[in-house]
């Protein structure tokens, strides 16, 4: 197993959720040689089957203490961020020492304050953000290379374990993502950014365009900017939620901006207008070459 | 020739501007089957080489007036925006009776309004807007289906003359685009809706995650998001600023949308959030599923 680093150490891996991400990582373990156990866990057998049928698992339950006596484990939570703190309840009152605990959410402060305050020993969890699933979802689509070149953040506090933290960072390596490390709440407010904002605007372009009855003309640029918003909506509404600070900043951050650009509309001032859509051009045709191998 | 309708008695079309779009119709008349002559007009020599070299135009030159004799002519504007006063302003000193005049801009007011004011016979000019193109330009890009199955909309007064709104309704038929009629305001308004309000979100959301340092970490969904702004900064520019009334409304509206989603997430009324998704999800993914024959 090429990368391993401390994940050699690891007998067990326990996803709960095993649909497009937790699919994905038992996937990108098994491809890479892992050879320790996958368990799937999750609520519903059927999901859980076709997760097992597909090789993303090698075992499953709907039991999350059926088969969690292996004391060199690694307990990853995939499920929507809504049933975190509930896991993070359940693990806390079978947590044995050995046991590192990640998880794959969209926000982190609020993964994070519950496992701190949920934990016998929080200091064994690390937060993962993988930047990688899209608008799909279910076991059916996951793939070995799903975090392949994508970015994925690690949020450790200082007083995260050394030992905890070197098999998050090393699943990720053996995944082949593109690690940064960063606090929960410089996460929250980047994430807020570059994914919650831009889905909040295309679910409401999408309901203005529906209000106007202009969908009929909406052509491949609608299309596009607006793919997020066919993603799973209980997913997304833990998510807005979840991160709603940094959401409400990001949004009247945006709101300034539009009150910009309608100024410089309203002074006719072209040569403005063209400089902010020169240089965003210029910005995101160099972010798209250098982030290429990663966004396929 | 397939569906060719009043497009049969045409002997000439001159393409003004043979890039993408027009290059495109070049190539997509030829496949179709179109005999008469194709004439491609602009400023580069260079570009205008390229264009006859890939077939999409027979003949070329730099000077409007030079190979425009032919009585039986579409003149087809596919410059960006900016330059369509002033080539209106020179077919005025030649136009002939059998001409017919269309364009292709992305916004559709200014066009007729400057057809009106400087045409000698405006009831031969119809206004066209094909929704097609994306974020690439140049002949190179073009290709002989960039049209079939995408919506084009015509824009025609109550004063055009019919067999000039035959024309060019023909044309559009015979490059396989799917019709629609409205008037210059509609167009624009709409427009401005589903596609310059989220072309210009897509900038600021490019400004906004550059500021914010925050790129690094972004993935597939914003490189979908944000795509077109990597849309020609100066085709861009003209089209805020010619349609600067209808973006400025959709920006205000939009803004709204913002502020009654913000009050969403102060209440933390997940319920609300969840129906606002689910309610967007559904309503894009049936409009994928009914697009999707033109949204390659």
């Amino acid at each position: 197993m090429r990368d391993a680093g401390h994940f050699g150490s690891i007998a067990q891996v326990t996803i709960v959720g095993a649909g497009l991400l937790g699919g994905s990582m038992g996937l990108g373990l098994r491809a890479a040689g892992y050879r320790g156990r996958i368990i799937g866990v999750g609520r519903r057998l059927e999901s859980l089957a076709k997760a097992k049928s597909l090789g993303c698992v090698d075992e499953i339950t709907t039991d999350l203490q059926a088969r969690t006596h292996e004391p060199s484990q690694l307990i990853v939570l995939a499920t929507p961020l809504g049933a975190f703190e509930d896991l993070l309840g359940q693990i806390a009152r079978i947590q044995q020492p050995g046991w590192v605990i990640t998880d794959v959410g969209s926000t982190k402060r609020a993964v994070c304050e519950a496992a701190g305050r949920l934990l016998p020993r929080p200091e064994r969890f690390i937060g993962s953000h993988p930047m990688a699933g899209g608008e799909q979802h279910g076991p059916e689509k996951a793939t070995a290379d799903l975090f392949r070149d994508k970015p994925c953040i690690i949020t450790a506090g200082a007083d995260a374990d050394a030992e905890a933290l070197g098999v998050v960072r090393s699943l990720w390596r053996v995944l082949g993502a593109r690690l940064l490390t960063m606090s929960p709440a410089e996460h929250d407010r980047q994430v807020a950014m570059i994914s919650h904002l831009p889905h909040a605007l295309a679910v409401l372009l999408v309901e203005l365009a529906a209000r106007d009855r202009s969908l009929t003309i909406a052509s491949t640029g609608f299309r596009d900017t607006t793919r997020v918003a066919s993603g799973d909506a209980g997913v997304w509404a833990d998510v807005f939620t979840s991160n709603r600070e940094a959401v409400l900043a990001a949004s009247a951050t945006m709101r300034g901006e539009l009150e910009r650009l309608e100024a410089l509309l309203r002074k006719n001032d072209r040569e403005a207008i063209m400089e902010l859509l020169s240089r965003n051009k210029a910005v995101r045709d160099r972010w798209v070459a250098g982030a290429s191998a990663g966004l396929d």
